[in-house]
């Protein structure tokens, strides 16, 4: 038989999940820290409420990708592929909780897709999102989680925010026809990456009018600080949809100060995904490989109303992409730790005391191993090198005697007596 | 549509989530303290590989109970059922892993069978275990983790424990056919559960001879402390199985009074499934409702090697149950935490510097919130309250004059004026 993963899954070995997990502590503390609160929902969904999200406007692309099964009753079930979808579910279920519920979610999610570098078919999410509140402090809340989380990951990051408000007001001022809004949209989307031109080549092929295309094409390309950016739109934007967008980014930029945020002010984000009705976010990394976002998200109040049939559930968050962070991470710090061990001990005719003094470093926390069988010191100096073990405790019958253990620094290479 | 989840999958709302978060925290410091590194193998696995363990004895209804499905190119796939399938795998596809390798693995498994109370088809497995040492010292180690554990759990344990290799030479000692080991081993497991009297209806059942019959009872049945059973049998047992299962137990005891761990012998103990080689454990509550074992494992020398047709590859390890520990710590710690905030700070007309405030509690890496809108202190208080949150802040515009904040313990309702 052959040994191998399915296609587009991995394992990871302990370096990798060693900084996987770590990665994954900083996110979640980060979340609590901020009020978030865990929640836990399944892997397995029906078929119904996976697919539910594509009336509410997603494209059918990620319907597609969805792993589908039946279970021995024939019922129609699918794996999750995004945490959303799960929690919209259960605040429906779920009408007596408090509002604003603040949550947060890690774990995997699932696409069937095509495989190409950093593309995965088994990978984890880390959102982070609050239900409940309409007010932009919640949005700025959600960036000063970023904003922490990256500080202390020690990774530079550029926080682009935007409004889908001003978006589609702007397609107002330029008169595109509904018709055409959902693809100039991710024309506009796309101006960081492929520039002015052709954006305006796009836009032509879309036989939207020149003037609309000028139009539009001012508005999203303004240059300057966040403020003049916004002062500049305001005055050119007097439609009720446009007001609304700026008001709520004149808003936010003024939390993001009092969190002490930094963001930048980027008229044409809009985030691919139709679900978003306010303010948008994407993070990338800064001196870095990695130039797909690290984060994005934005906020979604009518998403768990559509997908009830009912109320109102003003919704904001965004979602951690721990496979580019990881990689990210990968890359500026070369070695990995290959082992969570502190403390290895090495007995020499003297494996009983030396279970003891084992035992009495795990009580004090210290994460301790020892060989299970015997084997001669250089062959465990050796083991406890290969794994990068920092400290080694060498007890021979001659520490016996004395009650003292001989301490190594794998590092330094020093050696002392210390007391048992 | 229908709000539901998938049949015998959950969602973990905040409270029980906070309680399954802290015992996986707990167990993970335990593994992490005996010098194991985390391991992550993926959830979907080749269907090839999920059934490879059948040819090597597993009965076959866990086979039936695969999520089976196949992905865009109609490779055969399925979830995992258990976490040492994966294990095994990856041994196989990693021959430059140093031994012994000790790892521990968190995560889901699967299982599509039927839904009773307590059996789900998503649910939580915590294994650890070591590949590459015969020694019973492993073992040793593996039941001082499983007593650390329930320790810092603070739950009461009875850990039973029994040799294969005994089994098998009481069955060789009774003269019982081969065919009908596996079944007649499959009877006296259940002794602790139905009694003499039945386990000896059962084997009659299966048409063991009466001489057989008393001898095997005779052998299982045998009352007295660890010791005393140990030599009872020594006595009575000689052939070669039977002695090294008995030299095993004899030196898996001295390595436990070492480790200061408290086990019960119980030569009827054998674990349904079919791989264990040598020592077997299975662990129960003491004082508790829940009667379903917590911990179950042994020693699992053949199946690396089974499975990858090649190679010697002892190893053993053990399982914990999340679904039934945690069910233990909800009958005895009847009211649950509902979140993790540790303070909730009020703004009456002071929305800016509480935002200060809060951001400054956090980076001290308290758990803090406040509300996301302007509201009433008593709705404030009433919020704070019923998430059980232990201190309150208030600060309105009389405290922001005194530069000073209002502390409230919600326990004993005491407030004060604290620095800033």
């Amino acid at each position: 038989m052959k040994l191998e993963t399915a296609r587009g899954v991995r394992d990871f070995p302990p370096e990798e999940k060693i900084l996987r997990q770590n990665i994954i502590e900083i996110i979640r503390n980060v979340f609590e820290r901020y009020g978030y609160n865990p929640l836990e929902t399944p892997l397995i969904e029906r078929l119904e409420t996976l697919s539910a999200k594509f009336a509410a406007g997603e494209s059918s692309d990620v319907a597609k990708e969805i792993f589908r099964f039946r279970d021995q009753g024939k019922r129609e079930l699918g794996l999750r592929f995004e945490l959303t979808l799960s929690f919209a579910r259960f605040i429906g279920m779920n009408p007596q909780l408090k509002m604003p519920f603040k949550r947060y979610e890690i774990g995997r999610v699932f696409r069937d897709g095509p495989i190409k570098l950093g593309r995965y078919r088994e990978f984890w999410q880390c959102d982070v999102d609050v239900v409940g509140s309409e007010d932009m402090l919640a949005d700025a809340e959600i960036l000063a989680i970023v904003s922490d989380v990256f500080k202390e990951l020690n990774l530079d990051i550029e926080i682009e925010i935007n409004n889908r408000k001003i978006l589609n007001g702007i397609l107002e001022f330029a008169e595109v026809p509904k018709s055409k809004s959902e693809q100039t949209i991710i024309i506009i989307d796309k101006l960081k990456k492929i520039g002015k031109d052709e954006v305006n080549k796009e836009l032509k092929k879309l036989k939207l009018k020149n003037g609309s295309i000028k139009k539009i094409l001012s508005m999203i390309n303004i240059k300057g600080s966040n403020n003049e950016i916004l002062n500049s739109l305001k005055k050119k934007l007097d439609n009720k949809t446009s007001k609304e967008g700026l008001d709520e980014m004149s808003l936010l930029l003024s939390y993001l100060k009092e969190f002490n945020v930094k963001a930048t002010f980027l008229p044409s984000l809009a985030r691919g995904l139709a679900y978003y009705t306010g303010p948008v976010y994407e993070v990338y990394l800064k001196n870095s490989k990695i130039t797909s976002s690290v984060v994005g998200g934005g906020r979604w109040d009518d998403m768990i109303g559509n997908f009830l049939g009912k109320g109102k559930y003003p919704a904001t968050g965004l979602s951690f992409g721990l496979e580019p962070i990881t990689e990210a991470l990968k890359l500026k710090n070369k070695e990995l730790k290959k082992s969570v061990v502190q403390a290895y001990i090495i007995p020499i005719r003297t494996r009983e005391e030396c279970i003891k003094i084992a035992q009495e470093l795990r009580e004090s926390k210290i994460k301790t191993d020892m060989p299970l069988s015997e084997r001669g010191l250089s062959k465990c100096l050796d083991y406890a090198n290969s794994f990068g073990i920092p400290y080694v405790l060498i007890f021979g019958e001659e520490e016996l005697k004395k009650n003292k253990v001989k301490l190594k620094d794998m590092k330094t290479g020093k050696e002392k007596l210390v007391e048992v």
